[in-house]
């Protein structure tokens, strides 16, 4: 029923004679692609990122030389100014030891990939050693019972729904036991929490992400376990349900760092005063080279300057790209960006994040009002000839959350999706998994996209 | 324009109440996607025809294996009945011998990555050593003209345009430099030529390919240069015009081999008479391991087979699945499928291929009337939740043009273009190239179609 809504009212708009824009419009766009596409800064910028960088959590050295690196890589891509925007951010460490093992009738111990989820607390120095109970999803602790969970280790091994064509939604359902685990299972008198890794890849990575403590429950250790890891775990569990875990973690949460999002601005030739940004965040995991999460949101965005003064091109209004600090674990930098922005009271007309993959773009979801969707709906066929196709999908980034809440519409790219959970929060998430050309084609949408944008407004 | 045309009679459709599907068909093809994702075999079938079987060149052992193979999956997937198509196929070797050197100064040499094009002759023993010159495509040699040719090698280095945003577009201009460069140069007077390799990369691979000779025509060596190597020389070129080219090459042509198309069948339940094709080709070339050209096809072609056993589906007309041999340098394998339907009198109403690589799917290009072509237009709101929504595009696959010229509706699986031509017809066409969820969303677009094609007819 909603593609025959949808269609009504585009021929409605289409038969009204209202006509969202020009042919030059379709000509700019395609100048904007050609030039991301033949001279392209966004890969070179991703390898040094990447490759010279490397993983970059906040409060890292590497979190303090990308912010460094963003900063000169905005005046070389020809910003009108670069600036920082300080803010403080937590500074996790996972330390030395970190290791989890099975052991089958106390003696046979198996060794199986595990890495500490953000935010975790140690495990003592001799480690946790208890029956590990297996539970699908949080609502697996009701089913099984506080008498079966206390004094023993949750493994929480809900898998991916790979029948969800759109993986971020089966992530979304997914990774809740990984932020909620270890403080619903605390409340059940669990010792530590193992969860299986959000991705739809059967592997041997353990894929980190952030995790939640309540400072009215008390803390448990948590960590990630491959999907290989935990299928096998699965196995020897229905095998003998009297199977030990000996989990060792030596991470830590030290005290907070001052950090800064990079901001690079092109001013509005006829409305400097009205902003528009576009950002992707700086700060990545530890465990890989952040280059698909979120080094790629990061160089398109970076892209877009570039693309500009390339062609030197005049918006009317001002364009701000944004790497912004912290998105991983605390959302500091976003939040510091719209508090300032409120602050010097700058009227922000549009937000787009790019945090979902360097892969080839298929459209923008956006949270706005039915009449900016339509409108966006209406530029549609100036981005099909490049597969833009998609305008119609609620949502935005974590990052521009905090604009949202000020009534800024949001947007977010929408790349393919297939790829994007093979790599997350891994130690393959690396420059080699991002092509070239599908890099680029995100950065040129955006650019484009933001042309229209400050062309007409929204 | 062509966009207000296309939605007017996408509406025109809608409000004149003519419904081209119902309910349960969105219901059947959530079935379909939904096997294909959560039990689907088509990537453990191409883990065993790539790592296990490997390249496999027509007329070669390996090729031999893989219908021995394909004959095995299509059984193991549930056809009815499977059965071969024999055809003799060339069987052209690439011999131990390779190289190609620049000689700069008549001492200084780089061995360059190069590699014969499909179907060249070698050349003497001791290699061709000449002067080289450089042309931009085709048309380059009647700029260059025949004294500054003649007795010397030619180095075609037009590049693929990057700025087309479908791939294989911009392939299709570049690579008739591949195809007809050694007869064209042949009539210059030239001792051999070395082709740029058809792709967007820049990289080490020489990318191979077929060539073409006429027997009117004197037949001279041709092989392909790595992109960086074309670069490189194309840079020496520019500072001294005086740069040798030595090349050897030991391919040739052995007498032709007897062959098979593999083809399993589901009969159909309401007019079993009525045949739709979905293939791919078995053959590839013999650098890589045949895993995205077009392993993928194959296995997902065997998968539609599987998907509907494992669901119990009874279609109305009978589905063929097609292994094609020697898709890649003769297609001799789709001329006999196309003369045996004659013979037989085989009433086909479609023919699908994907040959486009393993990629999520983006829609389906097709070589139809208006009419035909307006039909799979009113499906698109049935494909589009899987991200299938392009229907617009005109072309097929090339083992089934022969059946397209006997007047039957052919169309091809379009999957994302932008990262095919990275590994087309090298070493890097491997497995590891291929994502599951990638590969099985192709599939699984073909089975949905073919569902539809088999209960409402073209």
């Amino acid at each position: 029923m909603t593609k025959f809504k949808t269609s009504l009212i585009a021929v409605i708009i289409m038969l009204s004679g209202v006509v969202t824009f020009a042919q030059s419009d379709s000509a700019m766009i395609k100048k904007i692609f050609n030039e991301a596409l033949s001279n392209g800064k966004s890969y070179s910028n991703l390898d040094y990122l990447s490759n010279k960088i490397g993983g970059r959590l906040s409060g890292s050295p590497q979190a303090q030389q990308a912010v460094e690196w963003a900063f000169k890589a905005m005046k070389e891509a020809g910003a009108d100014t670069v600036f920082l925007q300080e803010c403080m951010v937590p500074h996790w460490v996972r330390g030395a030891k970190e290791s989890g093992k099975a052991i089958i009738n106390s003696k046979e111990t198996k060794e199986l990939p595990i890495a500490a989820l953000g935010g975790s607390i140690a495990t003592p120095a001799e480690g946790i050693t208890a029956n590990i109970v297996e539970v699908i999803g949080l609502n697996g602790l009701e089913t099984l019972g506080k008498a079966k969970i206390k004094g023993k280790i949750v493994f929480f091994n809900e898998p991916m729904d790979p029948t969800v064509i759109e993986t971020f939604n089966a992530y979304g359902k997914a990774v809740q036991q990984r932020w909620g685990g270890a403080m619903m299972a605390a409340k059940y008198g669990a010792l530590a929490v193992v969860v299986r890794s959000c991705t739809l890849t059967q592997d041997n990575f353990p894929h980190t992400g952030v995790m939640g403590y309540s400072d009215t429950i008390v803390k448990i250790p948590a960590c990630c376990i491959s999907t290989n890891g935990a299928n096998w775990l699965s196995n020897e569990l229905k095998k003998d349900n009297n199977i030990k875990f000996q989990l060792q973690m030596s991470c830590q949460m030290l005290p907070e760092e001052r950090s800064y999002n990079v901001v690079g601005e092109i001013r509005g030739s006829e409305k400097p005063n009205e902003y528009i940004v576009v950002g992707g965040h700086l700060d990545s995991w530890d465990t890989g080279k952040g280059a698909n999460d979120d080094g790629s949101g990061v160089v398109q965005s970076i892209e877009v300057i570039r693309i500009y003064k390339a062609l030197g091109l005049k918006p009317k209004r001002t364009i701000r790209a944004v790497a912004f600090m912290n998105e991983e674990n605390g959302g500091r930098g976003g939040k510091k960006y719209s508090l300032l922005a409120k602050k010097n009271n700058e009227k922000h007309i549009a937000a787009i994040e790019s945090d979902a993959g360097s892969f080839t773009p298929r459209g923008f979801s956006s949270d706005v009002t039915p009449a900016v969707k339509a409108k966006l709906k209406s530029w549609r066929p100036l981005f099909e000839p490049y597969g833009v196709y998609n305008f119609d999908r609620d949502g935005s980034g974590s990052d521009i959350n905090p604009l949202k809440e000020q009534g800024v519409p949001c947007l977010e790219l929408m790349p393919d999706s297939q790829r994007y959970f093979a790599y997350h929060h891994t130690a393959d998430d690396i420059f080699a998994n991002v092509n070239k050309r599908e890099l680029e084609l995100g950065g040129a949408s955006m650019a484009a996209l933001i042309w229209m944008i400050s062309e007409y407004g929204l």
